[in-house]
């Protein structure tokens, strides 16, 4: 046994890597300024064990919001997109569904038409493009789509609509051995295939949505089949619960967008032993990305903007605090 | 900021540590014999990179059920004798209780005439001392119990009820980059605050069964409201797809003992990358623990040992294979 026990640690495939350089601007794509320096000052008073601010590495926990805080939601949320694309993929295989209502409207790409029918005609798309696969099987679709898939408006493939200033943050957080999940109303299984590579988080620190699982056999195989049910809804104050459970920890750090993110920036805000980081992105920049806030139907930032302004939280203004929107 | 990029990277909170000792036996509480030789292979071959059967480090997940496979589960699960107990402590603010059953039989220590009651009996009295206070009220009462409380039979704390030969098994893989997780029927909040001292084993790394929780308002604070109502029950085929949904990997070793386990077995016995690791705790040993299987009401082994059986996974035999039971 004496090979088995000579072997070194390798490194921790969950935990960020070290840049371990000196003088480098860990932040570029932010723009100097008072925003920038508190949240480079948040985080190196943090790691100062001899700080009063000091934080231990175990409850060095940040959560991040996904849609509209790491990556666009505009016009609609992405996976709907991805719903869409599903749909009209099977659309040869169901002919009657050009003449049939809500498929129609989403094989002859009319958002418009699509969105008048309301909650039922979503519902509807999502729950054919969602369920009656296997776990395994819908993984296989969104890795699939995530590599292929391209934004009508933007032009280019979804997983390049990610901001590149909040990866460096999320780098950068990581890089001080803070451990970084992300609390997404989207659905886990959703985003598990592609934040690895798009964010440099581990599939572990994923919490979202949840649907239905049914265990059956395929043959001598188990399979988890999707069902066309929510289990969980993990926005506005699912999101501290998931963190109570999965977690189990408050965190010290919290990055949200929108008026879902609002109780898990409370929760942050009331952590007893620390004092807490809680951010906004404020979606201001209609040239590089999209401007909106309170009368929005997707990401709506209402509530939670005048909640900030109250309580003294950073709101990051895409147009004036960073340098760059999206990855090159 | 260089006093800040300065910073050496601190060990990782959630890896195990690395013992980093030659020739020195890591299972010493285990008899010699081919149940241990087989534990000692599959981890040797699964680290050694040029072999048939490495297993990535990201890959290498290892889950325990608890309730059975790491501590006691006799007469009645723990975390009952922990609800009885909080229902005494209850029972001078509440007169009425002395002559209302099922609290009667609780107060009176008559578990014989609460388990004639059946389940509803068993749920009123789980649901008194389970809900009605919040997430961190209830981690609190824990805590204040495990330090203290005492099992009836066995004359010892509970946190000394734990099994020392799979504590050093957690070690073992946790040594050689295992990530492992507790997957328990057992309620998460209900195991957070002891396993790491109990296991070594991070709070983010325990997966039960949860209660339905409410975010509320105390004052300024908020606060996770604990509800009278299961929202997950992590048992039989609740396993599979908690593993799925938080862990997002397919085991490549799971330890369990009951049939409440079986479908968490199958679902890592079928992971299609690696060769895995089933094991079943079998408790044969009436003299240092207790001695059941078939026909048991609690942790019942019935449909388990017949798969295992069948399919030449591994039944780790107490009274053979352990020579020791208990942590000192």
């Amino acid at each position: 046994m004496s090979s088995c026990m000579d072997v070194k640690k390798q490194p921790d495939s969950t935990a960020g890597t070290i840049t371990g350089t000196t003088n480098i601007d860990p932040l570029p794509s932010w723009n100097e300024g008072p925003l920038k320096t508190n949240i480079l000052n948040f985080v190196t008073e943090s790691i100062d064990s001899s700080g009063e601010n000091f934080i231990t590495v175990e409850d060095r926990v940040a959560v991040f919001d996904n849609d509209g805080t790491l990556w666009s939601e505009q016009p609609v949320y992405f996976q709907f997109f991805f719903a869409m694309d599903q749909v009209r993929g099977m659309a040869a295989t169901h002919p009657a569904w050009s003449k049939t209502e809500p498929y129609k409207s989403v094989i002859n790409h009319d958002l418009k038409s699509l969105m008048a029918q309301g909650e039922k005609g979503l519902m509807k798309i999502l729950g054919t493009s969602h369920s009656g696969m296997t776990s395994t099987e819908f993984e296989n679709m969104v890795t699939k789509w995530i590599d292929t898939a391209v934004h009508p408006l933007e032009k280019k493939k979804y997983k390049d609509l990610v901001f590149l200033p909040m990866i460096e943050l999320i780098r950068f957080l990581q890089d001080h051995d803070y451990t970084v999940y992300i609390v997404s109303g989207g659905e886990t299984a959703f985003m598990r295939p592609w934040v690895t590579e798009a964010y440099g988080i581990p599939r572990d620190r994923v919490i979202g949505s949840n649907l239905k699982l049914e265990f059956q056999w395929q043959g001598d195989e188990p399979v988890l089949m999707r069902l066309p049910a929510v289990e969980f809804n993990d926005d506005g104050v699912g999101k501290p619960m998931s963190i109570d459970r999965i977690i189990g920890r408050k965190p010290v750090a919290a990055f949200g967008n929108s008026d879902g993110d609002l109780p898990m920036l409370q929760w942050t805000a009331s952590n007893p032993k620390y004092k807490s980081l809680m951010m906004i992105v404020h979606h201001t920049d209609s040239t590089r990305e999209f401007a909106y806030d309170r009368e929005s139907k997707i990401g709506r930032l209402d509530k939670a903007l005048d909640w900030a302004k109250e309580h003294q939280w950073y709101l990051m203004d895409m147009q004036k605090d960073w340098k760059v929107v999206y990855k090159p």
